[in-house]
């Protein structure tokens, strides 16, 4: 497989837009956030076709050898248990998907178990290997996870989806953004690794020392991303990195989620680093490396709900921010048509 | 009139609802405070009567003698025009209150030009006074605003509304605002004077010099909030003020927009106390005594968009996180139920 090419968005017609809503009916700006999401939201789209986004939250699943390292407040069946979760629609993001109006899609990547019905099953292998004893995937297995999700962001496009959503579902898989969030941000470990779903003080240590062996051990060089995904894993993150790129290559908004596809987002820039102009946040995470893996993306956070869940919960919550924003830009009155003042010469 | 008596959130209801979420199949608490923000909406209305909410956002709007003092980036006929605005469907609100599924009612409390059809007309006065030369109203028109808001509650009550948006527009407000927040928070007024919708230097330190010369000059005293209200006005947010009142008493959730109605949520709660507890704060607006007045109401913002445009734009774009919170609280499965393992003991 050949990486999917991706055009950069024109700053031209960003700006264009911006000027668009410069003329709309409130002060200079004053919309904030939502005005420069909006503008970019419509470049990729392109200004002419905008209309209410088409949304679709996608979430992959895998389990991660690394797991054995008792780096986790979960045991590791909780993934296998989790996707079953999915597909009943019990989960978290079943019902913040449905309530942002998207389209769901559960993709296993590799989990130790059997992928349950309702699950798309693209189960490379089971569970990526522990990256403390040797590298966590093979070349195959890292170009195979890639292939997945720039397929998958192809059908989705097909059918339309402009908003896509990202999430994960992977026992032991913030240890692994870790390492990968270190490995590309050129950084040891210490700054990336939190409590993820909940660990306590003497699993915090274990994990910190887990980051740091692997770092040590893989000596993982980011001018060749490939390498590093071979080294450290795992498949799901993969995944997303390959459906980010795919997306991108479609001209899709993507929306991350939390710290882990932060770390898939930064694999995906380390392999085309255009994949950023298509890329938005969502929340701001407690998990403390999230903060830093969105300044290296040069995304801010709209969303202020103190999140550490994953599954793109923080992404499907953003996404009514979007269909206010096309609202914003197709509905709103400009001084002229509303025979508003702008402001005062005088004052 | 009497103010409507409002009763307490009981704690203990808002204990069992989040005991209720500890049960679903995601870490605890790791839905942040789309969990906080549900498990106190669901104990306003009531856990076993909860359903998506209906929602109502209210614009109130009124001219301020203090815009003579050339404290607004804007002439004093915008306040007009955009009344007329918001009767032709194109301001901000008018879309972001669509895009959110909400009713929107615009309310005249005081402009100095007529009201629109479209618009309801409760204009008790044109304009305020101008505070820096006497009390911007009188008793009897505080009032009379007062129950313009308690009034209008009970109507979207009986309209089913159960969730509340509020905000305002009028030409210097941010200027009776500060005045008032100093007043309430017995501070001077440097901390709470901002830029507005975007003066320059000049009209800034004229803002300034304005509202610490209302302060000298009518002495307000807090532990007479109806005393305060006449001295510094002003009828929209008065009549926001009223309206939170009424709504709390009505047991509807009240989403708090910018600095100005938090200004009026103060002016609420030193009428009575109790109103807090039906108050949800939305965004963290550029404006400096914005996250003052929300840290005094005991409120901590979801959105972070660097919003400073009023109108209930804010209160409007936090919605669909009550949408997506009540569909969390009853959608979602439970550890059991989904028979997924709670943490490790042993990790």
């Amino acid at each position: 497989m050949m990486l999917p090419s991706i055009s950069p968005v024109d700053a031209a017609v960003v700006a264009r837009v911006q000027q668009e809503l410069d003329n709309k009916t409130k002060p200079l700006g004053s919309l904030g956030r939502l005005e420069t999401l909006t503008s970019r939201y419509a470049a990729i789209l392109g200004r002419d076709k905008l209309s209410a986004p088409k949304k679709a939250v996608v979430v992959m699943a895998a389990d991660h050898g690394v797991a054995a390292a008792g780096v986790s407040a979960f045991p590791q069946s909780v993934t296998e248990q989790m996707l079953r979760n999915f597909a009943a629609g019990g989960a978290a993001i079943n019902a913040l998907a449905k309530s942002a109006g998207a389209s769901l899609t559960v993709v296993n990547l590799g989990t130790l178990g059997e992928t349950p019905q309702g699950v798309v099953n693209a189960r490379i292998r089971q569970s990526s290997n522990n990256l403390l004893e040797m590298e966590a995937l093979t070349e195959a297995d890292v170009w195979a996870a890639l292939e997945v999700g720039v397929k998958l962001a192809a059908e989705l496009r097909a059918q339309g989806v402009t908003l896509l959503g990202v999430g994960e579902m992977g026992i032991a898989n913030t240890t692994v953004a870790a390492c990968l969030c270190a490995a590309f941000c050129r950084t040891d470990g210490t700054a990336w690794v939190g409590r993820g779903t909940g660990i306590d003080d003497a699993a915090l240590a274990r994990k910190h020392a887990v980051v740091e062996a692997a770092l040590a051990r893989h000596q993982p060089n980011p001018k060749n991303p490939i390498r590093v995904l071979c080294q450290l894993g795992g498949l799901e993150v993969i995944g997303l990195a390959g459906l980010m790129l795919g997306a991108a290559s479609q001209r899709m908004a993507i929306i991350v989620d939390g710290f882990i596809t932060s770390a898939a987002a930064l694999a995906a820039a380390a392999l085309d680093e255009t994949v950023k102009h298509y890329l938005f946040a969502s929340h701001l995470s407690t998990e403390p490396g999230h903060r830093l893996a969105l300044n290296q993306l040069g995304l801010e956070p709209v969303l202020d709900l103190q999140l550490r869940l994953g599954e793109a919960t923080g992404a499907a919550l953003a996404m009514p921010l979007f269909d206010a924003g096309v609202a914003m830009l197709l509905e709103m009155a400009t001084f002229e048509s509303a025979n508003v003042a702008r402001r005062s010469e005088t004052v």
